[in-house]
């Protein structure tokens, strides 16, 4: 490490300044298939929800006034002049002391203004008598009362749930203009490192980063493509990013980026393309060894081989640019307000991730405890924290007891 | 409505007494195609991992105790014995006052019992100067110290996110037991709706609950069956439920269950089968027409056609079931006090879910106010709440002021 190690933020500033991060594109959807998907457009009313006045109970469409009066002891008789059914237009016209049979959902007839509930009436050949006054628009629904033409019901950038999906179908709309999804190739190399399943040969150790990478790019709001091992040779290397950069939006590889002479990847980066590296080495811990470079306009992530390292630094600086690739704004990890529980050192000039477990404790708060296994090549750190507590640079340590913010890993990672 | 109406946690009851809901079962996933998946075994360690003790930097493997006292101006030397590759085990010793060149990953030789950080040292021919005095298993990473041989690593139950499909990668496993997805068929009725793209005919309306109950199953974990507009006669929707039955391990209607003479779901599910009717009608608002049948020990859950009415139930209702069915323990909504904006009432005698949008006042803190458009018919009562306030049974209403716990639709409806 011959250069200062650029921060942080530096490190998100810098790549900005490099690829000016949008969002890919669009793509039309169906309905079904704009499930989880992020709407790249604003869904406009074309007409009325609902299109017309609607009883929402069965019934007697009414006049009001008609029923004004009317009492368990005292009813008022309406004679009635027809059936309105429901998904039907009707004819019929209910004039002054007169009702037609209604059913939930179908329209008010002319006329009319109100439905008294068929619980609230007696049915005697061609008459009811109605024993409680309904006001008017009583159990109507009126047309536009959900939604007015031409209001806008959803805005761009909203993920389509099942009530906004609910809401397009509303409209008759079948097809959304959604955002495009990031394509991310992902691999590892290494001559460690092998396929799980196979069997575990002497000195290597199981592939993790390209699955649990694969798994992160997914819940970032990513496609990813799964490319395996490649194995560490400059040409191999050199091949299958090439491929990448041609299918994928994005690469996120890990392995080979620290300063042994069998660490390839910023050599082979900067062999390809245009532009070339963005940075190499960041001042945080875990996950200094990362390297970022930028091939004809698409990044290419080369993380650190450790899996805990790995996932943090994509946690930090990948996935916030999946999103931004995805329409999608970048979301906050949850935060949890708790007490250190044990001191936790920070790595000197290099802003700190520490992964803690909480442990309530029922007369004192919340504790966190820095997960035991401190190795950043341990992939357990991650299966048993519940978040990660972040100390700053100029801060050397996080004393016991000490009031700290705790990042939720929560669905996020 | 002749009978007394079920409470919802007699509803509750009276299904799971019925259908006695557990997990569907299980089966082999590969490991990408776990990812979000629900854990059906234990995942025991079959070795140690890593499986030997590696090295965490690049430098020279050594005896630690021959560093120590090593100073910046009082350098050590050691003699170069050999190169230790990443990936294979080599045969090299390290002696007294000896150091084999070593790679991040690669297995720490015989002899050695620490590495020296390449940082620390000066190379010269065939010896190394060391400046800096290295503790026994500095920067070595033991065999097991992550996951010792017979460790349980995950449990059942247990979600697979990034974190643990890494997991499981370590331990070189690529196919595990997952619970099975429960399918869920998905249906409208009624003589009103038509598909959304169709063209608007007079006294129709535009399908939604087909869409959004679908992407609801999705969302608690469901893998929705999308049947669309089934036709409201008796042998359309009998001929339509023995194949959704067949073919799916649940099924969801909405419409046609009111008491209208066109309302003809709870007749169908009477005639098809053994068992039949588990409820019809429940104590709440909105939702109170919902009708629930065991058919040969399927669930047939037939939901009012009001899509807010319809969604609220499905989420008190049908998702806690699906997530039974699929192994996972059923989720609560995150909860949030608030300050009620306004006096909201609740239905006679009915547990009374009021839609509400929260609004942050500066001085006094969170207030939930009741979304305007009331009625349960109404799709943006839904899209624009950010939840819903519970008011029980034999509470007539919740007075301005007055504190109120929010359930947050968050990411569950």
């Amino acid at each position: 490490m011959f250069r200062k190690l650029l921060s942080l933020e530096e490190a998100h500033e810098a790549i900005a300044r490099r690829v000016k991060p949008r969002a890919l594109g669009t793509e039309e959807a169906t309905l079904l298939g704009a499930f989880d998907r992020v709407l790249a457009e604003d869904i406009v009313a074309a007409h009325d929800i609902p299109p017309f006045d609607r009883a929402t109970v069965d019934g007697y469409a009414v006049r009001a006034q008609d029923t004004f009066g009317a009492e368990e002891n005292r009813p008022v008789e309406l004679k009635i002049c027809g059936t309105v059914r429901t998904g039907h237009l009707s004819k019929i016209k209910v004039g002054k002391k007169q009702a037609a049979e209604i059913f939930t959902g179908a329209p008010i007839p002319e006329g009319a203004d109100a439905v008294v509930m068929v619980e609230n009436t007696d049915k005697e050949s061609e008459h009811i008598r109605v024993f409680s006054a309904v006001p008017k628009s009583g159990n109507v629904m009126e047309a536009g009362s959900d939604i007015k033409k031409g209001e806008t019901v959803l805005t761009k950038g909203r993920r389509l749930g099942s009530r906004e999906i609910g809401a397009v179908a509303a409209l008759g709309i079948d097809q959304v203009k959604v955002q495009i999804i990031p394509r991310v190739a992902v691999f590892s190399t290494g001559p460690e490192v092998i396929q799980p399943g196979s069997r575990l040969a002497p000195g290597k150790i199981y592939d993790i980063n390209s699955y649990s990478l694969s798994a992160a790019v997914l819940k970032s709001g990513g496609k990813p493509i799964h490319l395996g091992i490649v194995k560490d040779e400059f040409s191999e290397l050199q091949e299958t990013l090439k491929v990448a950069l041609k299918t994928a939006d994005m690469v996120v590889t890990s392995g080979g980026v620290s300063v042994g002479p069998k660490d390839l990847m910023p050599k082979v980066l900067a062999s390809l393309g245009k532009s070339g590296l963005i940075l190499s080495g960041i001042a945080v811990k875990p996950g200094k060894p990362t390297t970022v470079a930028d091939i004809d306009g698409k990044l290419v992530y080369s993380l650190p081989g450790h899996p805990a390292s790995a996932l943090m630094i994509f946690h930090l600086l990948v996935r916030p640019m999946i999103q931004v690739m995805a329409g999608i704004a970048p979301t906050k990890d949850p935060e949890l307000e708790a007490v250190a529980g044990a001191r936790m050192f920070s790595a000197k000039g290099r802003k700190t991730f520490v992964m803690v477990k909480l442990r309530e404790d029922k007369s004192n708060g919340i504790f966190a405890e820095p997960v035991s296994k401190g190795d950043s090549g341990a992939i357990t750190t991650l299966t048993k924290a519940d978040g990660f507590v972040e100390i700053p640079e100029n801060v050397q340590f996080v004393d016991m007891k000490e009031r700290i913010t705790v990042h939720l890993f929560a669905q996020n990672l």
